[in-house]
């Protein structure tokens, strides 16, 4: 069953090793087939080295599990709020990467303040409010997805694919694994560059036009960064 | 003689140079054989390329040598006085890691401040007060482990199994040697992260719930996160 | 065409990953035949994993492709107006490498404040002014090109051979590509040792005598760093 | 011609490169055989790659040339006034690393923090005073060496075998090769360690009793970290 998205979800998870953003079972990936709307993920707390792509659980959109011996990452539910509210979507990632996870501890967005952050991302990366007690002690991770939706109303979550959950740390989407999990690396890099630029100039401005000419230059009806499509 | 539990103290010795948190010959593993009361140890100054499984040193809790052709670590003392006053624990690690070796220079507790740190310590890593010239010139890495357990006072060693050795450095625990290290990686990590969050926002907050959320997740009597043990 | 020089070209993109400046498809490097006035440089977006020396593109000074299958990188009309405005160079790279850029989002010149510096820049590295809305909507990566030359008048070119553009990131350039991308190399260097050197002491100071010493010592008429040409 | 210690000054330099302190051609390392009074040293500006044994060159402690097609390295002057007025010291290595030369930029002495600093500099890394004209402009490699030997006055080489030289980089001995790397990775280290823990601290406060009892743990005259000595 979806083999072959078990498959390219299985090599987005070990990418997430190879690329540093994870250590032991510290992140996960899923991707969605949006026609039979089963989403396939990481099993729970089993190590990269372990694991096989006959490993990936398939669960529905409730969070049932429709295929698979192991239990499934324990963020599921935030992955399963993330495919019902953002429909554009087809992959989820959640990572600790180093970066991105001290702004999310920090309790601050990423400001946009350069053209590697405007070329991937329009916005400021935001960071969400703080849970409140229900929240925490009731349905926990899915409270976890609905606070990330609650912060990007009013903001397009194909144009800035990542946010930061305050105190924990980040979750990135794009339209397939491989992409997510580009996204993350994108993230990662960016929060370490801000982080830096911040510890030199406090004060730093960004420059308006720069946002709207690097998002428009790889993501516009006029596109003209990489190859012609065919 | 131990020669399995050798082999466990052998690896985990060498775990610690994979993860990058020792260079030289500055970290040591040990675990205890409870049923014996006996402690397996790395020996003292000697290099990871040339150590063996068998040049692993066995003492007992008074520290007298038991087998073994070499000195044990210098730091077996401190060690010694965690396996008496920490019955629950099987290993101990102590490493000179980077950015926990930072913490416990700057004489500062590690806040918990994210779920990466609450998912494996429950308090803030506490660092030790300032030894006295009695300690110093005494048994002095017998002392080092009598200010470690005083820190404890009041605290559950398994629930936060780390501590700051005040401008010196971490030291780490658990119930075998592979968890002992796997919370020295973790320790650095967390480290890491404090040290680039509060640099971000110095006044950052964390979220108290937060914190027992994710200690119950993984540790608690209805621990869901992993697969079932059987 | 321009066989040998394709081979340089291509082999000085894959440095650029190989000394860590590059990840994904973010830098490019390009060469100049000043007999001919053709340009070679890398193709846009492409993975640098599947790229070939003959993938590389061919252009003349005003941009016309002259051999090549594929877009030019999409930097191309930056290098061009670098080649023209200074005579003197033979190669050109763009990097998003992190410390570099770090000082670029900063909006600040990297001040000369050591001989590693003064061993190959021997200014600080200007950081240029903001774009306009005329220059950023419209030829923009020539208008770069255009805001970096109008930085550096006054200054030479070869002396101080980098740049940081505004919330951009750095351009090096050399006599060739491999001096171009050492440049680039050492630039980012030179930018993580300020970032640090002014995070421990922010009131630090320069000797000038050093920035002319080390200067002269390698670039002056009386060079006696490294072995005598024949 | 010393083609034992050809073959060690050879591998020291080639240990540099290893260990991450050095890039390109940014360092060097001697070594003196103290009964003929000659030092063996690294070429100028010959890549590590290039480099063979028997590329070493042999002065004498006036500089000149007693063996070796090569010009010695740049540095050799400081080396020689290190080896005449630090009798006891066997080695000497010259490096950019990044955190010790980020301090050497800042122009501040590493203070004794902690005991990682303690088990092999017993005090602080001294920084030297600013040079003057006439230095600068004379026989700057050899005055390099003197004002390092100034500021050194009333301390002890061989229980601090490391000085930054201001606004440059770090300088670094031993009895032999091997020892002068080992405490270039260690200054390195250290240097780092300060740096994060005044920026977690920046009112820190060392114990100086940890000083003492580290120094004289691994050099006093009865030291007992390690094995013994056969």
């Amino acid at each position: 069953m979806l083999e072959a998205l078990k498959e390219k979800v299985y090599r987005a998870n070990l990418d997430l090793v190879r690329h540093g953003l994870v250590i032991f079972t510290w992140g996960n990936v899923s991707a969605i087939d949006r026609e039979s709307s089963l989403v396939v993920i990481k099993p729970s707390g089993v190590s990269y080295e372990a694991m096989r792509p006959e490993d990936m659980v398939v669960v529905d959109l409730d969070g049932n599990v429709v295929e698979g011996e192991l239990r499934p990452s324990s963020d599921t539910p935030t992955h399963l709020v993330l495919y019902k509210a953002f429909p554009q979507i087809g992959a989820v990632v959640h990572t600790h990467s180093t970066y991105a996870t001290a702004w999310a501890q920090a309790g601050l967005d990423i400001p946009n303040i350069g053209t590697t952050h405007a070329d991937y991302f329009h916005d400021a990366v935001p960071c969400t409010g703080a849970m409140t007690e229900a929240q925490v002690w009731g349905e926990y991770e899915k409270e976890t997805g609905n606070v990330i939706v609650e912060r990007f109303e009013g903001m397009n979550p194909v144009h800035t694919p990542a946010v930061l959950v305050r105190n924990h740390g980040p979750f990135c989407w794009g339209k397939d694994a491989a992409e997510a999990v580009h996204n993350a690396v994108v993230l990662e890099q960016v929060a370490k560059m801000a982080q830096l630029a911040y510890s030199i100039n406090p004060s730093l401005t960004m420059n308006p036009l720069l946002v709207e000419k690097h998002f428009s230059r790889k993501h516009g009806p006029n596109a003209y960064y990489g190859q012609k499509k065919k």
